[in-house]
C-alpha cells in the first residue's frame, strides 16, 4: 500500500480521549495494524508484547472515561530504546553478550512512564551499546537505507506510525540524526535533563530524550518524565510549563555550518538555504559566520567536537567496556574492540585536557545567546544514505552533544522523496524557550510533504 | 588477648615484598589469623573467600619475586563495601531485598583493583543502601558501640587489623565518621574522584573513597584506582603523584566548628583545642570564626548542610527507591520508607532551589583557599556512642560531603581509651595538596596511643 506521512500524534487527541470520541485501545489498534503490515520489513523492535499493551490501553481507557487520566499522555503507546532497563522485557543493548538479559527492574524513566499511564509496547532496536555498530532496523522510507543510529528502532517506529513516541538517548548524534533520516521530531534535552538511572548510557555527554510524531508529544513526554523521575543527580532537569509552550518565531537565529558543511550534499545545502530564505522573509534575522565574528569564532571552536567526543567517550568507556571484553571479546564488534584499545591509550591527563577544552567550547558557544534566540543547522549531510552497514555521518549532530545544549530535529525538508530535518539548538537549561522557538520555526517552514511507499 | 593498635599498613612493606623478606601470602595469613580470632564478634564481612584470597596472594608473590608487581599494592588484602558490584561475591547492599543478589559483573573500581593485583578478601558490611539503617558490625574497640556507618564493615575490618584497606563511599559522612569511630585513616576524594560505575551510590554528593591503615595506603590506592578506572564521567579524577606526596606542615589552617559544635562533648572539644595548641606551637597559624569574618560567613553558610543534604538525597533517591518499594515494601527499613515519602513530597522546583543553595555554599567555602591551606574540625561529636541501633551523629561530616571537597580522617585523638579523629578538609580537586597537608598534620600531632582489648 502507498500511504501518506505516517506520523501519528497522540497528545493532540486528548479532548477526544476525554470525551470518548476515541480511546487508547482504538489508537493502539491502529498502531498494531501498521506494525503488522510493516514491522516484518522495518524491524524496529527487539521485543514486543501486543497483548499486554492491549490490556494496558484498556485500563487507560477506563481512566480517561472516569476523568482520572494519570497524565496528558495516559494510554500513549510507546517504545523504549533497548539500552534502558525494563522489568518486563529483556535489555539486550544491541549486543550478543546480552541476548535475553534481564535486570529485573525498571529504569527511572520507565518507572515514570508507567506512573503516567503510558503503554509500553516494546523495546526498540539500538546499535551495539548505543555506539556505532548497527542493529537490524531499516529506514521505513526506503528499506535499503539506514534509519540512522543509535536510536534506530525508535526513529523507524515513529516514522512508520507504529508509535507516536519512543525514548532515545544521544551521546554523539543518536536522537537527532535518526530523527532526520526517518522524518520524525527529535528532542534532546539539556544535559542531565532526564534521569538516566537504569539506562546503560553512562557517558558524560549522554542524554535521554524523545523521538515523536509532533513537537507537543516530544515536549510533554520529556518534560513530564523529568518532573517525575528528576534529571540526572546534580542536574536541574527540564524546567518550564508542563504543556507545550506556544510557538514563538525567533527574532534572530544563528546559522551554523559546523564541521559537517564540506561533507554536505549540494541538495542539503540548498534545502538549508531555502529554509533560511523563508525564515528571513518571515522577518527572522539570520546571522552567520560571514556576518558575525563571534559566530566565526564559535564555528572554529566546534570544529574539534567530533574528535574530542570520540576521545572523551573512549576514556569514559574504559568501564564497562573492559567488563564486556572479558565476558567474551569475540562477541564485540571490531569498533567496540578498537574503542577499548583507545580507552587505555588515553591517559587521565589527556582526559583532563579534553574536559578543559570541552568547557572552553561550551563557554564560547554560550556567548551566542547575546546575539540570537537559537541556532539552526543541518542535522545530516543529506537524507539517509544507502546501506545498513553504517548509521551515517554524525558531523552535524556531534556539536550539540558536546555542548550539552537542548536540540530539536524538525522534519521540514525533503530531498528526492526522502526526509531531511532542520536542527535547532538552544542554550543550556533553556529548554522551554527553545521548544517555543522550534514551534515558531516549524509553523513558518511547515512539515515536509512526503508520501511513504508502504 | 589484649593487643596493641591493630592497624597494619601494607604499602610501606614494598621493599620487603620485593626483596622476599616478606610475601603477600605471609601478610594475608596474619590478616586471616586476626579475622579468625575476632570476626565472630566484630562481623565486618558480609561474605568472604579466604581460600581464593590465598591463591591470589600466592600469584601476587610470584609477581613480586619476578619483579613484575602490577602496582605498589599488588597482593594487598582488601575489602569492598557491599554496595559495589563484584563478579565473584553477591552484592547485597545491606538490604533483605538483595540477599544473594549477583550482578554478574565487576564495578569499575573492582575491575581496577584486580588489574592492580589486589587480593579481594570479601565484601564488607554496609548500612541499608549506604544510608542510615545499620548492619550487623560492631566497633572493634568496644563491641557494644557502633562502628559508624555507612562504611561500617570497612572501618571495623581495618581497625581490627583484618585488612590494610577497604573501599567505602560517602554521601553524608560514610567514610570519615566510621573512620573516626574506629580509629583508622579515611580519605574521601574530591567529588567524582573515583569512577562509581557499578557502585550503587548514584547520588550527586556520593563519592568512592578508602579506609586504610595509613595515609600512604589510602592515597596510593585511591590515586591508582582513579588512574585506572578514571573519575566519574565528566569529572577530572584524582590528579597528582602516584606516590604519597611528602608531608608539608600547613602554614595556616582554618578551624571550623560547624553545626555540630553544640552537640560535641566537652572531651571532644578539649581534644580539638589541644590539637590546635600543638599545631600552633609547631608554627601553624590557626584562623577561626572569632578571628576571621570570612570564616564566620562560611560557618553560617554550612549550617544548612545537613538539611540540604537530606533533601537533595531524598529527591535524587526517587529512583531507585520506588523500585525497591515496589519489589517488597515490607523489606525496607522505616527510614527508607519515610525517605520515599519525602522524595515525592519535594518538587523539582524545590530540588532546583536546593541545588542553587548548594552551589552558593560551595562558592562561599572556596574563598577560604585565599586565607589558608586547609580546614580542620572534629569528625564526630565524640568517640563512637554506645549501641548498634544508630550509626551516630553526622553533623560534623556532612559539610565536606555537600561541599564535594577532599577530606581525611586522621586517628590522632583518644578519649577514655576510644579513638576520635581529626577531620581535615581541602579544596576541590586539590587532593594531592591536601594529602601532603594531612601528612604534615599527622607528623605533628602523632597517632593516638591506644590499646585495643581483643
Amino acid at each position: 500500500m502507498a500511504s501518506g506521512n505516517e506520523l501519528r500524534p497522540y497528545i493532540s487527541r486528548r479532548a477526544d480521549l476525554a470525551s470518548g470520541a476515541t480511546s487508547p485501545r482504538k489508537f493502539l489498534e491502529e498502531c498494531i495494524e501498521r506494525i503488522e503490515a510493516r514491522e516484518p520489513q522495518v524491524q524496529a523492535f527487539v521485543s514486543m508484547d501486543v497483548e499486554r499493551a492491549r490490556k494496558l490501553a484498556d485500563a487507560s481507557g477506563e481512566r480517561w472515561r472516569a476523568g482520572r487520566a494519570l497524565s496528558p499522555y495516559d494510554g500513549m503507546p510507546i517504545g523504549v530504546k533497548d539500552i534502558i532497563e525494563t522489568e518486563d522485557f529483556p535489555t539486550e543493548m544491541g549486543s550478543p553478550l546480552f541476548v535475553g538479559w534481564r535486570s529485573g527492574r525498571d529504569a527511572a524513566v520507565v518507572k515514570a512512564l508507567r506512573a503516567a499511564g503510558a503503554v509500553i509496547v516494546g523495546k526498540t532496536v539500538t546499535t551495539e551499546f548505543a555506539a556505532a555498530h548497527p542493529g537490524k532496523t531499516h529506514n521505513p522510507w526506503d528499506l535499503r537505507r539506514t534509519p540512522g543510529g543509535s536510536s534506530s528502532g525508535s526513529a523507524a517506529a515513529v516514522a512508520a506510525g507504529f508509535l507516536p513516541a519512543a525514548l532515545g538517548t544521544q551521546v554523539v548524534g543518536s536522537i537527532l540524526r535518526p530523527s532526520s533520516f526517518c522524518g520524525v521530531f527529535g528532542y534532546k534535552p539539556s544535559l542531565g535533563g532526564i534521569n538516566r538511572g537504569g539506562s546503560h548510557d553512562f557517558l558524560s555527554q549522554s542524554c535521554t530524550g524523545v523521538l515523536a510524531a509532533s513537537v507537543e508529544d516530544a515536549w510533554v513526554l520529556a518534560r513530564d518524565l523529568s518532573g517525575r523521575a528528576g534529571g540526572d543527580p546534580g542536574f536541574p532537569g527540564i524546567a518550564g510549563p508542563e504543556a507545550l509552550p506556544a510557538p514563538i518565531l525567533p527574532t534572530s537565529v544563528i546559522l551554523l555550518e559546523t564541521a559537517g558543511w564540506n561533507e554536505a550534499s549540494d541538495a542539503a545545502r540548498q534545502a538549508l538555504a531555502d529554509g533560511r530564505d523563508r525564515l528571513e522573509r518571515a522577518g527572522v534575522k539570520v546571522v552567520d559566520r560571514k556576518t558575525s565574528s563571534l559566530v566565526e569564532e564559535v564555528e572554529k571552536a566546534i570544529e574539534a567536537c567530533f574528535i574530542l567526543t570520540r576521545r572523551i567517550n573512549a576514556f569514559e568507556g574504559r568501564w564497562p567496556y573492559n567488563v564486556y571484553r572479558d565476558m567474551d571479546a569475540s562477541k564485540l564488534s571490531p569498533g567496540a574492540a578498537e574503542r577499548i584499545v583507545q580507552a587505555f591509550e588515553l591517559t587521565p591527563d589527556d582526559y583532563r585536557r579534553d574536559l578543559a577544552q570541552r568547557d572552553q567550547i561550551r563557554t564560547t558557544y554560550a556567548r551566542l545567546a547575546e546575539i540570537a534566540d537559537c541556532c539552526i543547522m543541518l542535522p545530516a549531510t543529506g537524507p539517509a544514505p544507502m546501506g545498513l552497514a553504517s548509521t551515517g555521518n554524525s558531523a552535524f549532530v556531534v556539536s550539540g552533544s558536546l555542548l550539552g545544549v537542548p536540540g530539536w530535529n524538525l522534519p521540514v525538508f525533503a530531498i528526492d522523496g526522502l526526509p531531511l530535518g532542520l536542527q535547532v539548538l538552544g542554550f543550556l537549561n533553556q529548554d522551554a524557550e527553545l521548544a517555543a522557538r522550534a514551534g515558531g520555526i516549524l509553523a513558518t517552514l511547515g512539515m515536509a510533504e512526503l508520501r511513504m511507499a508502504g
